[in-house]
């Protein structure tokens, strides 16, 4: 008989895309479907973006270097040095999207067995990037009721033992939107020095931050160089998901030499990715400002939006863009799944992520959905009123 | 102490880009480098592929499926169509290129420790896929002196053991440019059912056959459907290297709902290579006619220009577009150095990847260079020219 790997089964499916299937059946059946359940904004690409490719005029689309094209990582140097971080190109190795950033660091530190120990709930496909090169992820538990805060310096100490390779975080959080305060990262970077871990920080919602919330880059935590590596990408900074640009960076050349190596493997980022990621990189603050001002609306109108369903709960959030939302269900696999084949409220129905795909822990998350607010504010409180409607058609079902 | 894992030290550098550095200064000095080291073709992207773009109108430049979007997936079908092999739209995953379509085929098929079986000299990379999922690669040895042609039954049946998961080929060839007949494939699918093994059969180069020759997919081969694994991509076949747009072609679904999980967690691949591939997987014979009669004359330029030089000797090459050709020299490495660091002729040299790093076995293929003729024949003659005068003074610099 043909054999699969041992990862072939352990590989989780995601849970951003599991229904997937019920989503395409409803659609088919004339129903109108609001996505909030996978990180894909509405946000135009920034036409700056299509122009380069225009402008470069490009006769052959040829491999770029390895480590992505001079220009590109210039100007991602450009950028961190706007705020704050100073580096060196050679510290910037541009990936196809932060996907192969993650990929490639979890293979470059972990041997089958060890493990990377992970705030949950946590971006479901750690789980498989840690799957694909044999590591475990470890967790240590935030909760929904405490806004999902950074947990205790003792808790992580406590899942820390031989085979622990690397402490990883997503600030601002996914699927949480958490921000993590300054003092929480000293303290993880000092638990990462002392302990010779890898500190990952995966800050691709950098920007997306409200209410005077501040992002601090674990770059900026002196006294770790060696230790930490950030994740970045361009798909939500500027809505190029499709793009699949992403970079790891580090100032540990080491680290680097051994991602060089699987990046030449792979040849090369994609080509056009990269030429309009040069360009946007350039754009001016104020492109930020109104793209966060925006995302804060939708914020305001979810969290509104939930604090009037009765026995619903959504916790303090201030970044990225998603809420990890409680409600008054047993089961929001169930739930979700029921909305698309057997509920519609004008002929439109809500899909969302169910929480217990974001947990590793086997019995979390299970009454909790991450909600994207990725759509327009009309498009948004229409998905709202839909899941409000849903959720009375559902409780009135089970009685 | 910061930790590595073990496959971070086994991975091998490139053997086709290791030399680069040394290609920088030659150019940073002024001289010319011909690259016939990296199958980066100088053959213009089909301006459809760019078209379409524009066709499309993208605002949102957003995720696809992340098998690939039905649009692209229906063309690929209708062109193995055209090629007289039926496929269903399921059976094809587009992935980021064929690097990605081999590491996901090897992640889902091999434990660490498993081996595949691939007939040597090999596409070097092979090596560093098998590496990152801690899976090994175990050789058969075709010879040049006999065009390499695939080993004999034997030699694949002497290598196979408990641990042995695939025998991979590469056909057309690279770095080989050998075609395979119709009968070699047929024992070899034989072999693979009889032994419970895949066939993963490298066929990106399949249009690039001279002298009447034939290609055979191993998908037209019977009896081995859920055995039988092709990877493929349009970087040579549109010259869209760039473009990082490959995928997994298998009958085995088992294999494929794998291979998907592994395509969810990295969400999907480039947007904008997809929109250019399905534009030019709908071009007509005539396009491909039209770069194979250009890739026979730079093979017959090549081949003429070997047999000018004392002492080298280049095989019968049916297909892809590289030579292996033998240099009267001991270290090709060596000399490929020394080409760039010490040589020029009228202000020029040549870049050639050392055979060597084609071979697992230690020892062969030192007097080896593999020749990408990817350039246009007045440059590629110059750069043979440059190629023979090197020659000359190598050999007087030795005297």
């Amino acid at each position: 008989m043909l054999k699969f790997s041992d990862r072939a089964y352990y590989l989780p499916s995601s849970p951003i895309r599991k229904l997937a299937p019920y989503a395409d059946a409803a659609k088919a059946a004339g129903k109108h479907v609001y996505h909030l359940n996978i990180g894909q904004p509405d946000i135009p690409t920034p036409p700056e973006f299509f122009d380069a490719f225009q402008k470069a005029d490009v006769k052959v689309l040829a491999y770029s270097p390895s480590a992505g094209t001079t220009g590109l990582r210039n100007e991602i140097a450009n950028y961190y040095d706007r705020l704050g971080y100073s580096l060196d190109i050679d510290q910037i190795l541009v990936t196809t999207g932060a996907s192969e950033a993650i990929s490639f660091i979890v293979a470059a530190i972990c041997n089958p067995g060890e493990e990377i120990i992970v705030p949950e709930p946590f971006y479901a496909n750690y789980h498989a990037f840690a799957v694909a090169s044999g590591a475990e992820v470890r967790t240590v538990s935030s909760t929904i009721e405490n806004d999902f805060a950074l947990p205790s310096i003792e808790a992580f100490k406590d899942q820390i033992h031989s085979k622990t390779r690397a402490i990883m975080i997503c600030n601002p959080g996914n699927p949480t939107g958490v921000v993590y305060p300054r003092e929480a990262l000293q303290q993880l970077v000092q638990l990462a020095v002392e302990n010779d871990l890898y500190l990952i920080a995966d800050e691709v919602y950098r920007e997306f931050v409200y209410d005077g919330a501040e992002h601090h880059s674990v770059l900026g935590i002196p006294g770790a160089e060696s230790h930490v590596i950030v994740v970045d990408s361009i798909s939500k900074r500027f809505s190029a998901c499709g793009a699949r640009i992403g970079c790891i960076i580090s100032r540990n050349q080491q680290l680097l030499d051994v991602a060089m190596k699987m990046a030449q493997a792979r040849l090369c980022p994609p080509a056009f990715g990269q030429i309009g990621a040069e360009a946007v990189y350039q754009l001016p603050q104020s492109f930020y400002d109104g793209i966060v001002a925006e995302y804060k609306a939708r914020r305001d109108l979810v969290k509104a939006a939930v604090s009037e369903i009765d026995g619903a709960f959504c916790p303090e959030i201030n970044g990225a863009f998603y809420a990890m939302v409680k409600l008054p269900v047993e089961s929001t696999e169930h739930f979700c799944q029921w909305l698309l084949e057997e509920f519609d409220f004008d002929g439109a129905t809500v899909m969302m992520a169910p929480g217990a795909g974001f947990y590793a822990s086997r019995d979390r998350g299970l009454d909790e959905v991450r909600i994207a607010y990725v759509l327009n504010q009309t498009d948004l409180a229409a998905a709202m009123e839909c899941l409000k409607q849903g959720l009375v058609a559902y409780q009135n079902r089970e009685k």
